[in-house]
């Protein structure tokens, strides 16, 4: 994989504050030449799983070798490892507390169930193919003093600056084989056979982006159920159709949109609410028989 | 024109979800050197008229050569043209739905006449002279596969990202010679000899901008009619007056203002709201007789 | 100093109009090889002491020579002056209005005393040691027409621009050796002997931090008064306490912190809010003695 200058940022800091622009410093200090990248510094406050999710439908946009810096750090300054993971695609530099959840996932993925059981704990696993990761305990690159509450500006940022530099991940710590990761809900089959998935994210839009893949929609009359509301049929793009409509998203996951309005605000929905892809089920490409 | 590597982005995307990043991430994956800034990614959901003055204020600031990519796309995925527009000034990216309606107006200008009834459609206008227009139909410059909803990342990015690397406009699909134009609001003389114009647009302060420019402003004794309220006298700057006053403004159009307040607020004032200039309308400049 | 090529801008502008691009547009039509780096759009409206204290606690983490453009300028276009300061780390363009006064604070202190009379009103202050200043005065310089309500765009960026490019600032106008300087708050020992501060600054986490430095809280065993609530201990990072907690923030100064929430909003605290380090204070270092 070759380096690439560009570092992105994905933080719950908000742009109020100077937080980032303190990141971003360092960072020119260090490498003059980085092109500096805002993912969404809007993650709300603490949101490990948001931010894991939005960096998710981002990062295979940017060149070969960026390097992405994500920061949702609810316990920084504790015990939670700080590490380097390093796959085909990217380099990502984040806290090991699940942030990196869809990364991995996609990468090592656990064979999907129905059984998952929804959690906020992320749990250890094993890395095994296509990925290097290392803990940052190298406190050489660090900025110092490091503050016990700002590992962003004294860790990551200038450790992110010396890697897009050329230095080696293993000069930053020490490698490591198990990662956190959240449980990424996965679509399953209900007892009604039906498939039945849940929103993952609300955009600003107010589309609803839910985990049912696109590669799930193969049929034109399929149904979508949806906070007590019935959806029939799937619409490439949203000038097609008036009122509630299903959508084939972007980011490749079945979206439900409203023409003119906020899908979320018109059926008060929040991530993690149920939606079914009903009928014809039988020919949904099955993932867990 | 010398082709610059500057790349503008304006749409409605809003900067918590990762949209804006993928276009980035697109662009510099093709084009690692272009230099990428953001007018405003605030434009409220599906405003084209927003967008399109926003964008008019702003655009000749940028060096010559600028690449302006405008998305505010409610057609997306249907079979309204995306367009690139190159003036003297800059190159144009946008869906043709009225986007670049200031822009056109500036170069084509339609008589401007009392009886220009506002609306929101835009109406296909004939490109004249000073600037060519291509619809954007070559695929091979697209990124695949390209999603039904976000040819912003899909089209645009890439488009512009091999725009700003010195590809010329006529390769990327069809010379067109006419475009769609939304009316743009002209003041006029009312029946009573004042000048009547509108507010166009109302900024994060709260100032009233209205579509009287400056130059219509020659008078000191000068009186607007604004709400109900009358304001006596043009100020030149904000500190120079208490209270509500009207203001030459910075993008060229008569503002009203607030001293330490909201004039919005205050005046419970809104976009498309009339403003009179009331008086010696005898000596003011008249376009239209 | 090195010349550095990063300009940073700190400004009440928001992000939804397109003023701060307007503002870079001139920058990189004058330097195409400027890198400009936002600190913040998002300083309340004309909010002075609010952009001064960002600015303070961000300034240092960029490249020596960094350009910073603050422009909160509720005086634009009035008799005050526009300076350029240049000190041992970078340079800062700003109105001279009280927005630089912690910088200028830091270089040339003024006795610290219990005495200081609170007021937003900022006054005149010599300048002594360790920088040089000049009122931009030389047109040469500036954006032509120069608007009454916009130097950010017509005077700061060009001159930022230039100043860039390694022009000497004394090229821009004339040397002045006085300041406006609000006055800078500062803790002092209250008649019982406790160390009494306030809040400085109100982050969007909700974390409130005050004018007591981390280097006054020496002991383990502090108590902390605020808004008739008790904190006991020092606590190193967020994740260590449960509940509201005082913490050494990241920023030098004693933060107030709540897990899991907003301490602003639980405490319904706001900026001027008194704090107080109670008991054990003979041991405090008192800067007042």
């Amino acid at each position: 994989m070759t380096m690439s200058p560009v570092i992105t940022l994905t933080t719950d800091f908000g742009l109020s504050d100077g937080y980032v622009a303190s990141v971003k410093g360092v960072i020119l200090n260090i490498n003059p030449k980085a092109v500096i990248v805002d993912i969404s510094h809007s993650v709300e406050s603490q949101n490990i799983v948001q931010a894991a999710f939005i960096l998710s439908t981002v990062y295979s946009y940017f060149p070969n070798g960026t390097i992405h810096i994500v920061i949702v750090d609810p316990g920084v300054g504790s015990q939670r490892k700080a590490i380097i993971l390093k796959t085909q695609a990217a380099y990502f530099l984040a806290p090991d507390n699940g942030v990196l959840s869809y990364i991995i996932d996609e990468l090592s993925p656990l064979p999907a169930s129905p059984s998952i059981p929804v959690s906020l704990r992320a749990e250890l696993r094993k890395v095994t193919e296509g990925f290097e990761a290392v803990a940052i305990t190298n406190a050489a690159f660090w900025r110092q003093p490091v503050s016990a509450t700002f590992h962003g500006r004294d860790i990551f940022a200038p450790v992110a600056a010396h890697l897009s530099m050329g230095i080696s991940i293993i000069q930053f710590g020490e490698p490591i084989d198990s990662l956190h990761v959240l449980p990424v809900s996965q679509p399953y089959h209900d007892s009604a056979g039906n498939l039945t998935g849940q929103i993952l994210h609300i955009d600003s839009f107010g589309n609803l982006i839910t985990n049912i893949r696109n590669s799930d929609l193969s049929l034109p009359e399929i149904i979508v159920d949806i906070k007590k509301r019935r959806i029939h049929g799937i619409h490439r793009f949203y000038a097609e159709t008036e009122g509630l409509s299903a959508i084939m998203g972007s980011s490749g996951y079945l979206e439900i949109a409203l023409s003119d309005g906020s899908a979320a605000m018109f059926l008060k929905a929040k991530a993690g609410d149920e939606v079914k892809l009903v009928g014809r089920h039988e020919n949904i490409q099955d993932n867990f028989t």
